[in-house]
This record gives structure tokens, C-alpha cells and sequence, in this order.
């Protein structure tokens, strides 16, 4: 059957997740619903990365295999027209052809995160549910040095959530960057793979950085301890987004 | 009675538009209310301008007259609060005291307001309620080129609603210039004060220059013809953001 490659976005607001579950609509299954009313066809999709419920997507990546072989942009638009009818916060932002051995999640090399933290004394309007609210200032510069210890080859255990279903600890994280427009801080982060609520848990460990609560050494010291209780109480979902896979072949991310 | 002025942040998606009325919530009713329930006090507001249902604000700028003269940083935070309680789509950003000759409507020197627009084949799901989605490229030079034809001290009969309220047409265009980043085109328009529907109007018209179904010159017949008729579709409320008010002795908005 021909597979084919979406990357899709989504706002991540309204659902329980990436993942179909009993308890509530999913963005899979929002999916899985379109292609069905399109090709009547029950197909389970694959994504790039499970993303919890309230955490956005500019660029997860999904594969599916479908009976006809459709013209990408045709099948773009009519995904789009079928989730439009039925009122999804969900938008496929492309569609290629793909041969068998692309799998959205084991063939991805990097994957790339965004996490915003809205610092300012107002609560947000605009941006609600769309980064994290932090009334008062933060050190960005703070938050990068210590974000620069958890960059390398190392047992997270201090960050990644108890329900975490990884078999090991141990990831590389490529990238931990933080950087400041005004009230804005981005906190970018890259790696193979992510242990479960590890963004969120380095984010609210930077937090305590940017407040001055925690020296780099300190971050140092939590990351060594392997004990989840040395970690700052992890950060909302509504700051995270996922923004992008790399595949082999592919131009790798730059944002 | 203290004067206060104060800056407002709005998500115009779920009110019925800026001004209390009859047939639902007004973003102007949920200030009050908040108003009413920090201090007790039935006041009337008074904004910078009118914005209609979906038209969203950064810098909404009102002044409301409280019996009690609080420490602005605090009526700030109580006033949050507040909309926080109601689930409003709303912050203040800033309050200021000032004085009984400030008004926030009659002592404005130029309003500012932001236009966007998305272009690209997938709708939109971050963005839904945030821009104005058009599935085809424009040519934002060819829109640019165009806007310059409005720009300056005209009657704008073509580009105001029916039910524009104004005495008169005639206003006078200081800026309107139209950008390009990637697939998002953003209009900025600055002038004393706007007729209803004027920024739509024009937003709707440059996106036919954009689409070269109008010339610069066609755009300027539009115009000389004062006929409602002559101007493009009204472009969607969900793009239009007002941004910031220059009042006297205030350092000029540049955004």
C-alpha cells in the first residue's frame, strides 16, 4: 500500500493528547477520523512523538498507509477540507510519498522543541494556552548557562516524569538554548529522542535558574542525582511545542 | 474623581466586539464588570476605538474614573484578577494616573493597527481566529505599491461600512505599509482615526492588488470613485489587531 509522509500542526488546547485514548478526542484520532470520512479506510496512524494533552505541534510528522496511491497536494487539501468540517484544531501542513521503509518515529534522527515563557506582569490574553505565563522577570542568560550542563550524553532520570515508559534514562540532547526577545524567552531543545515530560521538566528547572533559585552547578548537581525529586516542578504543557523531525535525507531544522 | 488610563490586551474571538451592547458580551462589559466587582463601582468606560466582534487588541487604550486613588501597579493586578475569575480573554497591561483632561477617545493623536494575513495551502490551526487564512501566494509588493495610493488626506467613502457613523469621510492616512515574512503578510496602518470597516476594506482591496486583479492605479480609481461599491470584499474581522494609541507627550508607537 503507499505510505505516505504528513507533517501536521495543531493546537493542542482542546484535545488529551497525541495519543487516541478511551477518556477523550485525541489529535490521532482526530486524524485517523478524517481519513476515514475521506477513504473510508480505518488506518492507524504513527507520529514522530506522543505529545501531551495541552502541548501544540507546528511540525509532528505522521506516516499512513492508504489504498490509493493520491496525488500528495490533493490529499493535503482534502484532509484539510474534512478536518475543517469537523472543526479540528488540527492543520496538515504537507503530504509526501514515501517508500516502506520511512517510519515516523523509528527513522527520525532529531527531533526539535519549543518552549515558550511569557514573562510579564499581566496575565496573558492573546497568548493563553499558548505559552507559559511567568509574572515576574527571568535571567535568560542565567537560564542558558545552566541549561548547557544537561547538553551531552547523560542518565536523565532527574528529568523525566514517574510514568515514564522508556527502557533507559540515557539520551543526548543536542541543543538546550535559551535565548530573549523582550518579554518572550524561548527555550530550544533538539535530540534523537525525548524521555517522557523531559522538556517540561528541564523547563521548569531553567525557571528556577532564570530566578536566580539555582546555579548552574546546581543544575549540575540535579542532573547527577538521578532522584526525580531533584528536579524544579516541571513546567505547564501549553508552552511546548513540537516544531520538527529530521529524517535522513532531509535538510535539517533550523528555527 | 482619580483618572485612570489604562492599556488592554483582548482576544476578540468570543465577544460580541469591543462596545456593550444588547445581544451578548462586550469586552467593554467584561472590564466593567471586573471594575464593578474589585470596587463596587457601576462605571463606564471609555475606549480609543471601536473594535468589532473577532478583531482582537494589544494596546486598546481606555480611561475609566474610580473613587479611590490606587496604586496603579495594584489596580493593574486586582483588575487581572478579576477577568482571571470571569474567564475573560482579557488583561490590562498597564494603568496609569492621569488627569481629568485625558480622555481616551478625544485626546488620541494617532491609532495604530496591525493587519494579517497567512498565505498557504493548509488552513489553519495555531493561527485559527489569529489571521486571515489565503490558501494562494500574494505579491506584498505589488499590495505595498497599491497602499501607497491611500496613503494621505482623502475621502475614504470607498472603503467604509454602510453603517459607518461618522460625519464625515475624509480622513487623513499617515502610513499604510504592507510586509512579508515567509507566508505571513502583515499591514500596518496609522492614521488619527479610522472609519468603520476602513482597515477590512482596504485589507480586502490589497488582497486583490496581491492577486493582480487590481493595479495600483485600479486601486486609486477605487478610491477617487467614492463608491462603496468600487472596494474590494471586506477582508475578515480575525486578522485585524489594534496595537497602540500615540496620546500627547507619549513616545510615537513603532511596531
Amino acid at each position: 500500500m503507499p505510505r505516505f509522509r504528513m507533517t501536521v500542526e495543531y493546537d493542542g488546547s482542546a484535545y488529551v493528547g497525541w495519543q487516541r485514548q478511551e477518556n477523550g478526542h485525541s489529535i490521532q484520532a482526530a486524524l485517523e477520523q478524517a481519513i476515514l470520512s475521506l477513504t473510508s479506510e480505518t488506518v492507524v496512524i504513527r507520529g514522530a512523538g506522543r505529545t501531551d494533552s495541552g502541548v501544540h505541534a507546528m511540525g509532528q510528522v505522521i506516516h499512513a498507509d492508504l489504498s490509493r496511491a493520491w496525488e500528495p497536494h490533493k490529499l493535503r487539501n482534502a484532509l484539510n477540507a474534512h478536518l475543517a468540517m469537523a472543526s479540528e484544531q488540527v492543520a496538515v501542513l504537507d503530504v509526501r510519498a514515501v517508500s516502506d521503509e520511512f517510519d515516523a518515529r523509528f527513522s527520525a534522527l532529531r527531533r526539535h522543541y519549543l518552549y515558550r515563557i511569557i514573562t510579564r506582569p499581566a496575565r496573558l490574553a492573546l497568548e493563553d494556552k499558548r505559552a507559559w505565563w511567568v509574572p515576574k522577570p527571568l535571567d535568560h542568560e542565567a537560564m542558558h548557562a545552566a541549561a548547557q550542563q544537561l547538553v551531552g550524553h547523560h542518565d536523565f532520570t532527574t528529568f523525566r516524569s514517574a510514568h515514564c515508559q522508556a527502557a533507559s534514562p540515557v539520551r543526548t540532547l543536542d541543543r538546550l538554548d535559551v535565548t530573549r526577545r523582550d518579554g518572550l524567552i524561548e527555550i530550544r531543545a533538539t535530540a534523537q529522542s525525548f524521555l517522557h515530560n523531559q522538556i517540561r521538566s528541564f523547563a521548569g528547572t531553567l525557571k528556577l535558574a532564570g530566578e536566580g533559585k539555582m546555579t548552574p552547578s546546581d543544575v549540575r548537581a540535579a542532573l547527577e542525582a538521578r532522584d526525580r525529586a531533584a528536579c524544579g516542578p516541571v513546567a505547564p504543557p501549553e508552552g511546548l511545542y513540537f516544531m520538527a523531525v529530521d529524517y535522513p535525507g532531509d535538510e535539517p531544522f533550523s528555527g
